[in-house]
């Protein structure tokens, strides 16, 4: 294994301005980690590395659909540490067409696609963990064991830290946070964020804004990654537009508005929504004057095929 | 005009490692600028709109091709600082199958587009101008009069500003740097460079990749942004594959080498070319154990067409 590139730390924090209801808003620019286009799963990969070495583990398993932000840094960080790697994915069949920026990068890092029905994840898996210790290597499958328990404190620990430096650049600045607001879908980044400010005894609000999941499995994962399963935990579900990677002209107008304020782009799957959806609610729930951070959490290929689908409505 | 976003300075710089050739190569990331993916031009655009202001200017005139990184951020901060803006563009008349990233972001920021020819540049432009002033703005031309000219101390200041970041960077890593790579155009980055290094008394090789343009015309641009006919310019065309935007299998093989390695994005228009002739260069050139700086100039929605086409030949 030979060593890679780790990410820019920490990230900037700018300042937006006001938004309609009242609130500052600043921006954690997650975005701009610096290896294969940033974002939250730019330091959770490097987590799940470190995990991975520790554990003297050679070959890496990952798990999901073409829009994975994680699958592609996961991909070119085994790439550049020349680590074998396997992705399993209910997308691997589909045509070129139905193809992503994350997807098509996942294939130039040379990977092994094995296509699987939802329901038969444990199987498959199964069969790779296999075929990787036939072939005399030792395999690390990104959510543990072949139900998918088993690395949480690798995740964990990725904002965790994060949320340390948010605190740092509070105390530099002389100026606290009211509330944070994110993507929320596994829960990893939020629950990170949570056993962080647990330790640092942090009191503003985390609020994770659904891309996908229901209120009980989300706050679930949420509970899962904090590694604490009584923590309360703000899982906001009002904002999901009827399911994963979809969205309405609230997103597409938040998309349109940020990129041309302040030059940022977001996506439609996780950012774009998020933020759409941060903003509806610190307009039914917020208070004035209040100081709010966005985290954003990359995605830059997403905002690309976004802008190539011509469905912002401005091509 | 109201208040933009500035970008994210000072940029981080990164170590990559030793080349084949045997030198040390650090990256300056200026793709992380953080407004509107960044890039040189976005601190050169950042230049003019400050110069605009100072001019008391409130309309922007722009020129340039589809593939133009300077115009995709001038659209975006003059749609951000609501200033009206046209482009004039050799390619304006073209299908939108021709289309790049950065034209389509140009013209989702709503600027007016005015085709010419171009040996019609003076022509389109004096249209512009009347038009503007007819409708009672007071407009500003990026390269100055009708001819281009007027507007170089602009432009310098971005990159005479950069030079100076880098030294300081140099001073609190206690390391100095043997020579400086760019990819070079115009000239007003390099020629920026050369006049903060005159100032500062630096003595590093500043080396511009040409991306299109020959010995002569290439040297005279440098010096013009410099602001000094007489600087030494180290101007290398070498490595132009032919003319602008064009490229070879070398410039394929360092881009896909640079994102594997360092999850780093190149384009074959401008970062691209100009690592793959810095290598060549620093491989017939070079000694061992120089410490390189390579200036990643930005062009992130390059790399996202370049994907697009297939053409790194791995789709």
């Amino acid at each position: 294994m030979r060593q890679w590139s780790e990410p820019l730390k920490p990230t900037p924090i700018q300042y937006l301005g006001k938004c309609g209801s009242g609130q500052e808003i600043y921006i954690k620019r997650e975005d701009l980690l610096g290896f294969s286009f940033g974002g939250n799963k730019c330091r959770i990969g490097f987590s799940f590395l470190r995990d991975m070495e520790k554990k003297k583990c050679n070959y890496l398993i990952t798990y999901g659909r073409k829009e994975s932000n994680l699958n592609r840094v996961l991909a070119n960080m085994c790439r550049s540490a020349n680590i074998p790697f396997t992705v399993v994915s209910p997308d691997a069949g589909e045509e070129k067409e139905a193809s992503t920026f994350n997807s098509m990068l996942v294939g130039q890092m040379g990977g092994r696609y094995l296509s699987c029905g939802k329901t038969q994840v444990a199987e498959a898996l199964e069969q790779v963990f296999c075929r990787a210790r036939e072939e005399g290597f030792a395999p690390y499958y990104i959510y543990g064991d072949s139900r998918g328990l088993g690395n949480e404190a690798a995740a964990r620990e990725a904002y965790h830290d994060a949320y340390g430096e948010i605190r740092l650049w509070e105390e530099t600045h002389r100026l606290e946070f009211d509330s944070i607001f994110l993507a929320s879908g596994t829960g990893m980044t939020q629950g990170g964020l949570l056993s962080g400010q647990t330790e640092a005894g942090g009191r503003e609000r985390i609020v994770g804004i659904s891309v996908a999941r229901g209120q009980e499995a989300g706050e679930a994962g949420v509970r899962r990654y904090a590694g604490d399963a009584r923590i309360p935990v703000c899982f906001v579900t009002d904002y999901i537009c009827g399911g994963y990677g979809q969205y309405d002209e609230d997103v597409k107008r938040t998309i349109r508005m940020v990129m041309e304020d302040y030059g940022i782009p977001l996506d439609p799957v996780y950012t774009g929504k998020a933020y759409s959806g941060m903003l509806k609610w610190l307009k039914a729930h917020g208070s004035g004057g209040e100081k709010v951070l966005f985290i954003h959490t990359g995605g830059t290929p997403l905002y690309f095929d976004y802008l190539q689908s011509g469905k912002d409505g401005t091509n």
